[in-house]
């Protein structure tokens, strides 16, 4: 798959083994970047790689700093070469955005390319070339725009990963699926089981249907301006339930908590029908598994999370819902959710968590 | 005059007096950067920023570091709009190179607008998107491409210069005309009295036709991967020039000093005639005024600050030299040049310098 973007064209790769990474190791000139699991999980495909030019990074959001960048840049510019040193990182949405940002604002940008060992980043983040880092206590505050050369994905990866951070992935999954329309919501419906049961060729067929329909997003707005925005569907509730969480809940997961509160506000406003909302609960119910009193917070904190979200440009509530729902899901961002809205829904799923979990 | 960018489209204004700086005050969520000195000479122009979003930095290369941009993010940070602050900055390319790469990575891209106060700022690296920072004795290691939206540009600042930092200035015009062809040196022989006497009319004229020649080539290859590339001319020498001066030759004049060594390797290998090489070196000369003494360093230590160079790709030397000179000069990116050519004309221009002085 071809992706257009600003800053060059760049491709997507999937694979149907993990043989090709070998292909990408023991290179002159080339710094690695690999998530510390994925490395003690597949260390003989490491093998080639020279030790003094691997560095493993413990994914975790603590670690997402301008610190651990300044490591790998510093460690890059020992490197003879200067503008055509290259950037080899493997891992998931943690490992992308931090050597993301480093190749971007190393010698002005050097080839990177990206081996996504997660559902979550393979199926989203991976194309549409946001980078970022998290900055005292802010997520994402600084970060940048710049798209690896080449992404690998290979779903044979994706069977080491905890159920928590497929299940995350498979958030997005149903997501774009959700957001589609009725064929989408249907596709869902006929291959939740196969989904969660990891089934290769499944994971595949989602993968790319998922990059498929976030690329025509981010071919035309990559600079997250106007069209992208949309793909914020449900983000700005799932990104306070994150928060309100201590991340304990996992972005994909929060994301879908944050539609099932979406559908029903649109449900109540009377821009989605029952039909829609309760079949996308009951597929959405499936992937999420969550200890529910973790959503337990005073309003102002979720209040307080929100508004610290970039997406809040001035003091309305700003997010993404579904207006109607047919053919395609018709999106929009709304700049008029009010604070009961939110309390109303956040309250409504929980009681349908507990009722479809006993 | 518009400048396109893979990332936006950008406008440079040129303005008479300074009485435009004041509209750009006093504006809500936005940070306001001002170069110290610019500050103590045009104290009345800041009235109306509140002091609390104003920031005053020494404009030095020791400050041209990630922990200055930091500072300036965290500041940002307090503001209560997102991505939809403002960063405006006042001063010459270092405050340029820094405040620039703010606002690339705040937020992924902040709106930025820039006043440039310097002669050498505004005829050169004002457009072309390029932003840097020091980091740990490497000059420019990091860096992003990142437009202002607005770039304004008086004249009238150029007055309070020193001596030493206009004709700094003046070294990136003069390369501009001389790279042009037949009538940009013409130009230069015409015009350098009225230039050196900071003639208002005389330097808006050739800040714009500087900035229209520059445009050419950044708008075909806005990241450097190719046409771009020769607006280096003479730049290899030019920085090794600054390095081993430690820098206290600035960058126009090391650049200046770089023509008349590039322009002697040219007409040595019978790239050039001595018509042209002798009349460039005549207005060059007008425009240099240092002590020759800085020069006096080992070759090993010009040879390292070479090779540190991020266009230096591989074992070989490459520079930029004018190959053939017309109506137009026609430039070439050269990767054969040898030591025993650099340090030959390098000797060449110091008697050159030290005879044409006394």
């Amino acid at each position: 798959m071809e992706i257009k973007s600003a800053i060059r064209e760049y491709e997507v790769l999937l694979k149907d083994d993990t043989e090709f990474v070998k292909s990408l190791f023991g290179h002159e000139n080339t710094e690695y970047v690999v998530d510390k699991n994925v490395y003690e999980l597949y260390t003989p495909l490491f093998e080639c790689v020279p030790k003094e030019r691997l560095l493993l990074i413990e994914a975790t959001e603590e670690k997402k700093t301008i610190d651990t960048a300044l490591e790998i840049c510093e460690r890059i510019s020992e490197l003879s070469a200067k503008r055509n040193a290259v950037l080899v990182s493997v891992g998931g949405g943690i490992i992308q955005d931090i050597t993301g940002f480093v190749a971007n604002i190393m010698y002005r940008g050097i080839k990177w390319i990206f081996v996504s060992t997660t559902l979550l980043a393979a199926c989203d983040s991976c194309i549409g070339s946001k980078t970022s880092l998290n900055y005292k206590g802010f997520k994402n505050l600084l970060g940048t725009f710049y798209p690896p050369e080449q992404i690998y994905i290979a779903p044979v990866f994706f069977k080491t990963l905890s159920e928590r951070d497929y299940k995350s992935g498979l958030g997005e999954v149903v997501k774009f699926n959700i957001m589609s329309g009725q064929k989408g919501l249907e596709n869902i419906e006929n291959n939740i089981e196969k989904l969660l049961s990891r089934d290769e060729n499944t994971i595949k067929e989602f993968v790319e249907s998922s990059l498929e329909f976030k690329k025509r997003f981010i071919e035309i707005d990559e600079f997250d301006k106007g069209e992208r925005i949309k793909l914020n569907f449900a983000h700005t509730f799932g990104h306070a339930i994150e928060v309100v969480s201590r991340y304990e809940i996992p972005h994909g997961t929060a994301v879908a908590i944050g539609m099932i509160i979406a559908d029903d506000i649109s449900y109540k406003r009377g821009y989605v029908n029952s039909d829609v909302k309760v079949r996308s609960e009951r597929k959405l119910l499936e992937i999420i598994d969550i200890d529910i009193d973790l959503l337990e917070a005073p309003e102002s904190q979720y209040m307080a999370a929100i508004k610290k979200d970039k997406k809040q440009t001035d003091d309305s509530l700003t997010a993404v819902l579904i207006v109607s729902y047919g053919e395609v899901g018709e999106l929009k961002v709304v700049h008029d959710v009010t604070q009961d809205e939110i309390f109303a829904s956040l309250e409504y799923f929980k009681q349908l968590y507990k009722v479809g979990k006993k």
